[in-house]
């Protein structure tokens, strides 16, 4: 049973449960394709102190987000002090930080990949300049999110020499990071499209794949996104799982998403509500450290009101399901299904020590028998169902 | 100017050119979730001397396309015997084998990620079998589709446990076959869903990571199939060229698909067209060095004369294309537009040998001159277009 | 607050619930592209005493469900005498029945609509033999799924003669049933694709508006199917809510799907679980008056006590979403809600009677204070996600 | 055999084409969620005078692509004068007029379902001050794309309701239209989503569905997209064909899009060619007889350049498809293949005058004798993809 609405410190965030926003979230001013900005400006100081009344413990922000693309190094000064002194006020720390490399008209064709190389060059620059920031704020995550290193066109990008680039780019500035001793880890963030018709490295596989081919991978992870897997028709838990398998999971990116369609960005919870569940069940039980980090955009039909409104549901519901993944773990019906479900079986290796195929091919089985029985997953999945619905 | 349909010997496939086809093509009988076989069973041998008399080179197969889920020994023998003869009769050779692990409901689960633990060992064993007979056939590539690796619901597979076991299968099967001397290759074959809801190792991206846990990486690349990764919404052609990048495929499985809906398997050539241009660019020019691999399902509205007519074109579509791409890239045109949109550029390092971000910083860019650059990317991508279209 | 679960009667249906089955659903045995049967045949009279017991109120068929496609007369009663036995110890009803125009090879193309004018006479009989079965067994409503009536290329399908038979098939069939005096009533069951490259009438809307062109378009409504408007990405809740508009929803088939992917046929409530949130709201409460029928397969890994416990949990969701949906629209937080959303101000005309134009043109309006209104749409959704998750 | 592109005139258009534009297509700048603007404001006038140069001959306009959303009367007329100037000056005629209900964030709820009565009178408003412009400038076509006419969840917009406003708007416009003497038809766009999580109408067969509740259902038809139904996996090319046996084909928006993902606009022919082949087909033979109206955005990548490269080729595919599918229906292979494949019987009548069922029930078929015959698919398909390369 998860705990009641009548409990008024229910399901309210403290600290200790390291919910962070990107300054861009509840900052978004609603631009999109087909219109133009439905809100006003939102002070980041205005926004790390509201989020901190909410219960948030972190902030993240692009450098863009802080001061203007030609800021002066005396203009970035003037607006990062506020933004410090609203971090010193509020407590909020700054666990990530991520490099704008999409929004300026420079980056039409992206940054690491794009094909003019006076761009990529500068690109490489304005993350490093970045770099340097994060360590001063103690970020210990940079996030790179490569939102216009794609194609619309076959010929446009040789794939190839683009993930040459990339791998480049990830080179130089781990090795920065190392030798200027900032001791940062870096978090790709796929996608499959959007706003390029293709993206390189669509999706968790990818780029834990790319990872392996860096000079240092032990530096690079990645921050998954529940949309950007869901727009590819893919499980995000499932993806969080084999990211956590390969030791690669450094931070999260949690929204809501409906399906293969435009980047929809709605708040956690809402979207995919069964794939939230298990969502934070991988995130809870899987091995996960990070922070629960908020990625959405509060939908263009709000005010700053249902801004604010929609921040707080992200970590409401976060804390509502955790809730419901400890009870249906612990409930010993549950229990006993994943027994009838065999998963103990799963988790043990198919052949014993020193076993090899010989051993196998000497064993008896019959197909027939072993085909009669069933896997017993609807019971479980529906005991899941319930303990989502609030009914057990 | 692509060649003309006036010249009779266009298009049409020699040995040289290495096509296969998978007998569960040709042999495809129609049964569908909704309705029963409309096809007569295809003999095996028969499939051979057709495919061989339309110019094919080679010819693959699961163990039960040829005899049946539980033959005997002598049975399997007696089912193989005419196999062998056809392939004599007609020079075709097996250039790569697979086992079914999908059809018989022992397998309901999935095989080597089966949470019943006999299952598991039933199903390694049944590969092996199939791995000697690979060997002895002389085939250098063994296709793991792991058709229903997967789950319909959240708590039914622990999707850690589930990697386990499969590199598991990998890591013994890997080590038969090279104690065995066989020498074979492994060739993943990643799907995102259906028969089951989510499949485990869904797209290229995520076969590729999981390569890397393996015993013998080296061992294992990847069988990347069109429909497969369009039913993700991603671009096969990117795919391949990544693949490329890691020196992975292995293996390729040539069809058609229109976007995310259930797996079509149309001939090569109908789905997406200009996905199949920029398939056989990257086929052709990427370093891909394999089988052109058929693995196709003629239409239900089929008889048998539909089916050798849909083979037939599968490989005149790859001549076809071929022919178009090659025009492409030697079109001096096209040569010139390449330079316009800098894909030389693209293929040089961003920063020259011992150069670090001080020297980027230390060099002056202007971002707004450089936003006013355009890429030509449409004047680019036009040109190929009309190589497809053959009006060039 | 939803009904406790400690309420050992509570979400167990009755009879007064309306639940339905088709006799395919917990009978299908589990045949797909990729593998057989994985469970026995299924006895009818079996399947209505099981659901019985459950507490369904009606069952529906197919013909080729319940005796063979070549049956004769006096071999059909012999099927049907245990399956009208079973209905009368039961007391089950029989409220739709349907035709299978899709299983059979001759129906490779289709029924109404296949190339082959034998084989659309041949469906038409068909579904006439069936629609006296129908009548006899009391059922109001007759369902025609077009399963196959489509194509995978574009000239082989001229979709306007097409419609053009579909709609004589539709006019044929209702003239029939008319002079019969049955006062069946039809509904059209849409799906976009699969097992066709895409199937005609693809939408609840494509459908509602091909009724429009029919003889006696009275007579002809819709059966929307969720998992067939979700593989389109459409919403099926504002599909249901469009159809009632028109007054045309006839019957529901209620199951789960994830997105744009092959046909899943989960159990209702599993898939999408917020879309059957909104379904059962707008099922409740927009005016449908029809049974609740369960269009889903029980999937391969269960056995058949897995197939009756989907069957139970298709009940039971429905019930437990209807208490939610029902707190919902009681609360009034909610009300409040919906006011602050304006949800008054939609219901009510944009014109007052008798206005026009020159009345709108002569009002003074200021679209910038308009526009700094926000919708408070979040807050709305909120309390409504928490209903569905059980914690208001 | 298509035209050869040795002949400088194949493939160039003339007004006889009647090729037309939106102003906002050539004329966009490039903002996105993720960046702004990539381009320099484009002139009306100037984007008049190049599409002359290029062979269009008509342009299409939203209000506040010409003027400002808040010009006083004066200032309207200030922006119209050049813009009519350009239009004598090029001869260029205005086929099609719409309105912009979606930029402004007074409609971040939409324009006609608005929940805001307020906000619908003012849409309705500006609406019909666009009909006077409409009919002033000589357009036959009022299109309407109801873009932010939707929700993302499920309480804020009751469909019932807002279809009855939706039908309420068109009705009042309807009646002023007449009133006025304009004689304009009303051309609804269907869209499934983006920028709203559900767009209502969100396909072709919704929107003909809909129109038929009007009061004037002889006023209003379609304006189908193609990227809008392919983001919905339906088939551009069957939408055409039904809204065509509607007698609702009232004008069409020609681009480019690849599958379930954002709206992307691409010229006409990127995206699926294949789609693109089989729409030129029923536009040219399905009795169309409007404009040939490109809506579609040059990737952000370009220039001005790259903006007119995009335009001209949007033109020359369309010219080239033309000559592809003329060349399809008249090669006497594909007229054989046509009948072989019985699509002359599907334009029979399944029954002949007078014949009822019992007709069908006397006479004898043999399904298994029909069932073997197999539809011939395949080579038909064939032979149109051999048109599309250009190689037959």
């Amino acid at each position: 049973m998860t705990a009641s609405s009548t409990d008024p410190t229910a399901f309210t965030p403290t600290r200790e449960d390291r919910f962070s926003f990107g300054l861009w979230t509840v900052g978004w001013q609603g631009v999109d394709v087909f219109g133009g900005a439905v809100r006003p400006v939102l002070d980041p100081a205005e926004a790390i102190h509201r989020l901190s009344d909410l219960g948030a413990y972190g902030i993240t922000f692009h450098d863009n987000d802080v001061f203007p693309f030609d800021a002066s190094p005396a203009e970035k000064e003037q607006h990062l002090a506020p933004f410090r002194r609203a971090l010193e006020e509020t407590g909020l720390v700054v666990p990530m930080v991520t490099t704008n490399l999409f929004s300026h008209p420079v980056f039409r064709d992206g940054g690491f990949t794009n094909n003019d190389r006076d761009v990529r060059r500068f690109a490489i620059r304005k993350a490093a300049d970045q770099i340097d920031l994060a360590a001063e704020l103690g970020a210990k995550i940079f996030v790179a999110w490569g939102g216009r290193e794609g194609a619309e066109s076959g010929a446009a990008k040789d794939v190839k020499d683009a993930l040459s680039r990339y791998k480049e780019a990830f080179d130089v500035l781990g090795a920065y990071s190392e030798e200027q001793g900032y001791g940062l880890r870096f978090a790709i963030e796929p996608k499959p499209n959007e706003p390029r018709g293709d993206i390189l490295l669509p999706t968790v596989g990818h780029a834990l794949a790319f990872i392996n081919e860096l000079e240092r991978p032990d530096l690079v992870g990645l921050n998954p996104e529940v949309g950007h897997e869901e727009m590819a028709s893919l499980n995000y838990a499932h993806g969080l799982a084999q990211a956590l398998w390969h030791g690669k999971l450094f931070h999260i990116d949690l929204n809501g998403q409906t399906g293969p369609r435009y980047d929809q960005d709605l708040r956690f919870g809402a979207g995919n509500a069964r794939g939230a569940f298990w969502t934070v069940d991988v995130v809870e039980n899987g091995g996960y450290d990070g922070p629960r980090h908020f990625d959405y955009k509060p939908p263009r039909t709000e005010d700053m009101d249902g801004v604010w409104e929609s921040a707080r549901a992200c970590m409401r519901n976060y804390l509502i399901l955790r809730d419901k993944v400890r009870a249906f773990r612990a409930d010993p019906e549950v229990q006993q299904a994943l027994l009838d479900a065999r998963l103990d079986q799963l988790a043990q290796p198919s052949l014993a020590a020193g076993e090899t195929v010989a051993d196998l091919r000497a064993e008896s089985f019959d197909p027939d028998a072993a085909a009669a029985r069933g896997m017993a997953f609807e019971r479980l999945d529906q005991l899941a169902l319930e303990h989502l619905y609030g009914v057990r």
